[in-house]
C-alpha cells in the first residue's frame, strides 16, 4: 500500500434481502455514537466515479454485459473507492465501513457467475493492492426468505428490477454458499450473522461482533 | 479462447496526432474493396457497453479518477468488446479492424502513467484470454507536430479538450518510446508507419503491410 494504515477497515456482506442496508445504518449509528469517526463507502458505487460505474453495472438495457467485463467494472469502482476514499480515510486514523468489498466479487462473480476466486484474487491484487478488511461481518438470510423480500422491496419502491435480481435461485446458492467458505477459510476476520430472526437480534448480534473486534484492537495497542 | 478462431485480427495504433482516424478509414475502405468481410471495433468505446465506459474515461469531470480504475475501465471496455464483437466475428472467419487494443494500454497506461507493463499483461489475460493481434499498425509522428495536429482539431471542433489531451510532453514522450519497443520486440507483429510526411504515402506504406501480411496468411494455408 502505497499510504500507510492506521484507521480500521470493516466490511458488510451479505446475500439478497439480508436486511444488510437497514444493518449498515443501525451499525453506523452505534459507532459515531461510540465516539468513531466514520467514512461510509459502498460498492458498486461510493465516489461519484464509482456510481457512474455503478449504473452500467446494474443498469436493465446492458443484458449483454459480459462476465469478464462485469468483473472489471466491479473491480475498477473499487479501484477508485480505494485511492479516493478508503487509503487516505485509513491514513487518517478513521473507521471506514464499507457496504460490500471483494469478498461479494468472490462470492457473486467468482462462485455465482463461476469465473473462480483466483481471477478474482489477481485482480484484486493489482485493485486493491493489499487492502483486506480487518473485520467482515455476512448477514445471510435462507435464499427463498431473501428472494421474496427483494422482490417485494422492488415492487413497493417501484424500482426498475436490477440485472441480479433476475438471476435464478442456483445463482444465490453458489453465492451463499461461497460467503460460508470464506467464514469457514478466515473465522478472525469473517463473521456470519443469521438473518431468519428479529431485526433488533440481528442488530444485537452484529454489534456484539463489532464491539469484541474493537477491544481486540484495543488490547493489541494497549 | 472460448471461441475458435478462424478470422484475422489486424490493430492500428497510434501516437496523438499521427492521423490515426483518417487512416483507418482510408484501410477500411481497401479492405472492403478487396472483399474481405470486415468489422470494425475501437477503444476505448466499440460496442454500447463500450462507449459507456468511453464516457466515464474520456470525460473532462473526471480529473480524480485514479490511474489503477483508468487502466480497469480500458480492460472492461476491451472485455465487452472482444466478448460481444471480436471473439464472435472471428469465430465467423471475418477480419477484425480494431482501432486500439491491448498495445495502447502499455503504451499509455503501462509506460505514459508508470503502471508497468506487467500489470497491464496479468490483466490482459484474464480480460482477453490470450487474444493477440496477428498484425498491428503503429502510426508514429513525432510529439511536437502531433499535438499541434491534436489541439487545432479540438478547436476547430469545439470538441471539449479530453483529460488524456491535457497530459504533459514527458507523458506522449513515454507513450511513443513504447511503441517503439513494441515493434523492436515483436517486428513480425508490430510494424511501425511513419507520419511525418503526405497522407497518400502514409496510406499507401500501411497498405503494402497489410497485403504482405495477408499474403503470407494465404501462402500459409495454401
Amino acid at each position: 500500500m502505497s499510504t500507510t494504515k492506521r484507521g480500521l477497515f470493516i466490511t458488510v456482506e451479505g446475500n439478497e434481502g439480508s436486511g444488510k442496508s437497514t444493518q449498515i445504518k443501525i451499525l453506523a449509528d452505534r459507532l459515531r455514537s461510540a465516539g468513531y469517526d466514520l467514512l461510509l463507502s459502498a460498492e458498486p458505487g461510493g465516489t461519484r466515479i464509482g456510481r457512474e460505474i455503478r449504473r452500467i453495472l446494474l443498469h436493465k438495457e446492458n443484458p449483454e454485459l459480459s462476465p469478464t467485463a462485469e468483473l472489471l467494472l466491479m473491480f475498477a469502482c473499487r479501484a477508485q473507492n480505494v485511492d479516493e476514499w478508503i487509503l487516505p480515510a485509513l491514513a487518517a486514523g478513521k473507521l471506514v465501513l464499507s457496504d460490500r468489498f471483494t469478498d461479494s466479487t468472490l462470492a457473486y462473480q467468482g462462485a455465482g457467475r463461476g469465473l473462480g476466486s483466483e481471477v478474482v484474487l489477481d485482480i484484486d491484487r493489482i485493485a486493491c493492492r493489499g487492502l483486506v478488511p480487518d473485520l467482515t461481518l455476512c448477514f445471510m438470510v435462507d435464499i427463498e426468505t431473501g428472494l421474496a423480500r427483494a422482490h417485494a422491496r422492488n415492487r413497493r419502491s417501484q424500482e426498475v428490477e436490477t440485472r441480479l435480481d433476475e438471476e435464478e435461485t442456483a445463482f444465490y446458492r453458489k453465492v451463499r454458499d461461497a460467503y460460508y467458505q470464506l467464514a469457514n477459510d478466515e473465522p478472525e476476520r469473517v463473521k456470519i450473522i443469521e438473518c431468519n430472526r428479529p431485526m433488533s437480534e440481528i442488530a444485537d448480534d452484529a454489534w456484539r461482533e463489532v464491539e469484541n473486534f474493537l477491544a481486540s484492537r484495543i488490547a493489541r495497542f494497549a
